[in-house]
């Protein structure tokens, strides 16, 4: 392990936080939120002095390995949390730090898992906050990064590769740098969009900006208690349309802006996914058609929450905990399938499904004819068989922690569907699951361990696992 | 498809049936239910009758490639459970064709999942069938067929393949006849040997026969409303150890049998078996204690359901859907690992366990050594690609199957703890599972719909997937 490029990193984003950390402060400036915004500066100052006192010494040796790549990332998220939290403690509105960590965590790994009853009752500077995490969190602090910075040369891709979510990096240009602004500006204009969008059709700017933040970031944080039920049908279906359109993956977006449209509607992972949430939406619509006054406004629900859920956004409008089963294990489904590759969004990934799918199908044929030669194709290209194996890794490493992640949080005796849908709603960065973490209630209840447990889960569904598996292992932390 | 050999399995496999069915007659004959036994005589002979009939006429190509293989082991399945469920029907023991059919697939699945509220009600006759089906079940009706008949020509390798579990199957001998031989050699000692213990220990004849069926075929149904809270601690202890000796690895026992010791221990499956079993009854002891008087007798239990569970025989001496939610959910996690390869037992297999997490292991490593070269090994041998693959595919198969049975029962709007345990208790062959199917519950409340998707599941499940996958393809019916 290179300790110092690791070191240098982590310094790097440490600086990066104080400069977000302004932003809150800001905020709270104009909300005559004084107190609050003297903390934000506070910690912001802290930040950036910290990381400059921890860059001032420049590494020799700036290779970056797959090694030195994924640590860096995982710390980096550690440490942007630890020092996230701060100000939610001083600001005496979460005044317990697991919690406050647990709030941080969950809101730059995008989940939008609560521990708060009464979300009302924070300061506007703590609730731009929490929704800024997402938004940065969302694209990713090192994507972010890359995009502003000539990084020391070298192997950045690494970075790349642990922070962004499916199972390949899709270079949309040939420089990362070049394809890391890409994406930033994309992100950018579509949270414009719909910042502009939802102001129009009569939302204070406030709760616009931050719903805006919480969508395009598909994290899940809002500004009411009851999410989004309270806002206008019109904004909510804002708000459904924008969800869906933040899971589909950025490569689309990018070929549109090129005008390459054939390139942009022939991507299978997002057919699969229009189809999928249709299939869903149609399910659902026909199961709570009993529970609404008209069909529009069981689709309307329906929509919101199925878009809600694969793109693992979290907001609600409506408690489905109290919708029929099937409508329940659709939505349950639908947190393990998750949104696209390369979008903001959690889950396995819907081409991961795709990929597994065909790998069946395959076995099948070649069952059937011993002698086929087929080889499983994406887009029209053969699949590589590295993606296929680290497919079936990832899969196999996500059942074993999930199931693992089960059984430690069960110490807390809640029931089992608390405990199953508490571990999908973290791990697949959603928010609200089942039962006791239904979308009317919150992730109080559970023990300190409980909530390191599901921190974790959180950090590694953001990470797609390996990061943080890595860590753990002590042959990573081994000098060379 | 070659039809003809596949009808011709068919017929067989009906004439194998009607001999087994002359067994349970002669079971009714002797406790003076005369109507009974004469129903069984009249199926038996109509099973033999049919069967007769199907191979008449000889197919003209015996060759056996995997689709004929496997497609005739799902079927032959299928015959064997249609054809068994009659007497059930014709006694009005079971009236519903719906309900008695689930039962015997539970039979013959060895999942042991009753519809029955009341099974003490059943005939002598009846409940010795139903035992005797796990009996018949657990080793497989196609190995027992192998064992004593010599088989046309070719690779009935292919029937083996389809009907034994485990990732990859362990010729004991290099004939596919011996190795079967030996099997059942084992399998019937074993089943004796139970049978004496249990009735030196003071359990009446009928009861030690049938409990031992359900105990070395892994299978569940018992002759007691109480499943086996009723009996002696010394009889509960027996049943524990041999449902643990059931979950081995067969090849251990064929090397204690040549005296080959040091080959019997080295087995890692069957390290990590007997590990996974002991952690698990330790946590559990601990979990339960302040719920029985003694340590004994909180250890007595903890190790009868555990040995019940991870073998998945699903016997029971007391109501586990009571016990604290982390011992409940060990309980589930062990119904995913199931048993041994090459055993009776059902489930991934500890074999796929181990497979899948050193595929893991190896997938952190290369990223901290990217230029090193590793290999998977299993038992010191370098676990074949082949091996691999289909351990990744079947696991996939196995969580999508998973998924969609959920959601298809859930259309009776159960809770979550029911619809998952449900699926989690048929599809690894186990019995019972939680809240409204626990221990003392039974499976009579679901609606012939969701009751054919779990006699689905049970098949699914014993056939290890892909059998009762391949026959749903189009493909696979086609002629050459």
């Amino acid at each position: 392990m290179n300790f110092a490029i690791v070191r240098y990193i982590l310094g790097f984003i440490l600086q990066f936080e104080g400069f977000f950390l302004i932003l809150p402060a800001i905020v709270g400036l104009l909300y005559q939120e004084t107190k609050d915004a003297l903390i934000y500066f506070g910690v912001a100052i802290l930040c950036i002095a910290t990381g400059h006192l921890t860059i001032r010494k420049k590494p020799a040796n700036t290779r970056l390995f797959t090694r030195e790549g994924f640590t860096s990332v995982a710390l980096g998220w550690v440490v942007l949390s630890l020092f996230g939290a701060l100000p939610f403690v001083f600001t005496g509105d979460i005044p317990n730090f697991i919690d406050a960590l647990f709030e941080t965590i969950s809101g730059f790994t995008t989940t939008g898992a609560s521990i708060l009853a009464d979300v009302e009752s924070l300061s506007h500077a703590n609730l731009f906050w929490r929704s800024f995490t997402h938004w940065i969190g969302g694209m990713g602090v090192f994507v972010f990064i890359m995009a502003i910075l000539p990084m020391m040369g070298g192997s950045t891709m690494n970075l790349m590769r642990a922070e962004s979510p499916g199972p390949s990096v899709s270079r949309l240009l040939p420089k990362v740098k070049d394809t890391a602004k890409i994406l930033y500006l994309i992100y950018i204009g579509i949270t414009l969009t719909q910042i502009v969008i939802l102001f129009v059709c009569g939302m204070n700017l406030f709760d616009a900006v931050t719903l805006s933040f919480g969508t395009t970031g598909t994290g899940g944080f809002g500004t009411k208690n009851d999410s989004l039920a309270g806002y206008s049908p019109i904004c909510q279906n804002v708000v459904t349309l924008f969800m869906i359109i933040s899971g589909i993956n950025y490569a689309v977006f990018f070929c549109i802006l090129r005008k390459q449209f054939k390139d942009a509607f022939s991507i299978e992972e997002v057919r699969w996914y229009l189809i999928i949430i249709l299939a869903s939406v149609g399910l659902i619509t026909w199961n709570i058609a009993d529970m609404y006054p008209t069909v529009g406004e069981s689709l309307r629900h329906a929509f919101f929450q199925v878009g809600s859920i694969i793109t693992t956004t979290g907001y609600s409008t409506t408690d489905f905990d109290l919708w029929p089963q099937l409508s329940k294990n659709i939505l349950v489904i639908l947190m393990f399938i998750g949104a696209c590759a390369g979008s903001t969004g959690g889950g396995i990934k819907v081409s991961r499904i795709v990929i597994l799918c065909k790998a069946i199908r395959k076995e099948l044929d070649i069952m059937i004819h011993p002698r086929m030669v087929k080889k499983i194709k994406m887009d029209g290209h053969v699949l590589p068989h590295e993606t296929q194996r680290s497919t079936n890794v990832f899969i196999t490493a996500y059942f074993i922690l999930f199931f693992a992640s089960m059984l430690l949080i069960s110490l807390d005796d809640y029931s089992f569907t608390t405990n199953f849908t508490a571990v999908a709603a973290t791990l697949n960065n959603i928010g609200p699951g089942l039962d006791l973490v239904g979308p009317t209630q919150n992730f109080g209840l559970f023990s300190p361990f409980s909530k390191c447990v599901l921190m974790f889960d959180m950090l590694a569904g953001r990470l797609e696992l390996f990061p943080m598996l890595i860590i753990l292992l002590p042959s990573c932390w081994k000098k060379y």
